[in-house]
């Protein structure tokens, strides 16, 4: 496409490099900023720039924040004595939007991959043991991906870990409202190896 | 969604105003220009600043330009005996990209609609009118949208040009490689009114 102007070309340029932006959206969104007032832009890019430039990492857990303990660490209603172990800040915002758990979190920041060249020592795992061992941690949740990095990662982990603390891992198994003969192989498979009783079910639905 | 941090969450309220996006597609962006290198997000920001900051409008067509002449206006191979009216930038894009055009353009900046308050005199009739007269303009092509709006504004602006000057209008009927069913009555009443011999059709495709 030829916008005639360096300028909107730049600019279309810019937006098409974020994640499921392609040059038409991006063009889009670059005329709609293009007919907003002058201050309106500079407010939309300052409120990028601040972002980028003054975010800050929880000294506790990793999840972002925007002071040196995030606005989940400092909840005292939270309950200290469960850590739930994410890979990244996106877990933290999915499993906080069910409003279910009511613990902590650590952010791992990745998975172990070898074909990435991503080894333990990159993730966050010697300050997950040591903060396990130093607070009176009594369940480590693993809510790491059900893949072959997450598994992988999370036999590492559960190895370095306390063995008198209680490591689970989040359930897996066919999906809820989902349909049977949509669900993948491997996942019925493993679904119908996990059974369960379904006093069980009915149990938990309560 | 809570993102336990202002900044994040100021800046997934600044992309979600953008057109088509909503808050999990912001927090995808967000989340990707945290990854990025602090001067690469200067460098986004910084493109966006300056697009809507430093942009100019051509001042013969109206066009967005970096220069007071726009890109296509300056062009010596354009013929400049030939017009086409376009509502906005969006349809010269559209326009250039086809390659099928090799004139100039003029930008209404918008098209006569009563109901949202807009009247002749907002939009840039009197300039296209004198553009028209003091060129030596043979063709006007009038590329407005087909909807009541730009019908009424076609009608206006045919009567305000010189009559010996040839005004023409994009052609209707039912689109390219469309399905004759899903074709809207409307359109296939006008294109069935509007029934050209075949010999035309067949010379049109040579």
């Amino acid at each position: 496409m030829n916008f005639s102007s360096k300028l909107i070309t730049d600019a279309v340029d810019a937006f098409s490099q974020l994640p499921g932006i392609g040059k038409k959206s991006a063009l889009r969104m670059v005329l709609h900023l293009l007919k907003q007032e002058e201050n309106m832009v500079s407010q939309f890019t300052n409120s990028i720039q601040d972002m980028r430039m003054n975010i800050k990492f929880c000294n506790e857990c990793f999840n972002v924040s925007d002071h040196d303990l995030c606005g989940i660490c400092v909840q005292s209603s939270r309950r200290a004595s469960s850590i739930c172990l994410v890979e990244s800040i996106r877990e933290v915002i999915a499993i906080e939007s069910t409003q279910q758990y009511n613990g902590l979190y650590h952010v791992l920041g990745g998975l172990i991959s070898p074909l990435d060249g991503i080894g333990p020592s990159d993730l966050r795992i010697n300050e997950l043991v040591k903060r396990v061992e130093e607070n009176d941690t009594q369940e480590l949740i693993v809510a790491l991906s059900p893949t072959l990095e997450g598994d992988t990662t999370t036999y590492y982990i559960s190895k370095q870990i306390d063995p008198t603390i209680k490591i689970t891992t989040l359930s897996r198994g066919v999906a809820f409202g989902g349909e049977l003969e949509y669900a993948d192989e491997m996942t019925l498979a493993k679904s119908l190896e996990n059974r369960v009783p379904i006093t069980q079910v009915v149990k938990n639905d309560d």
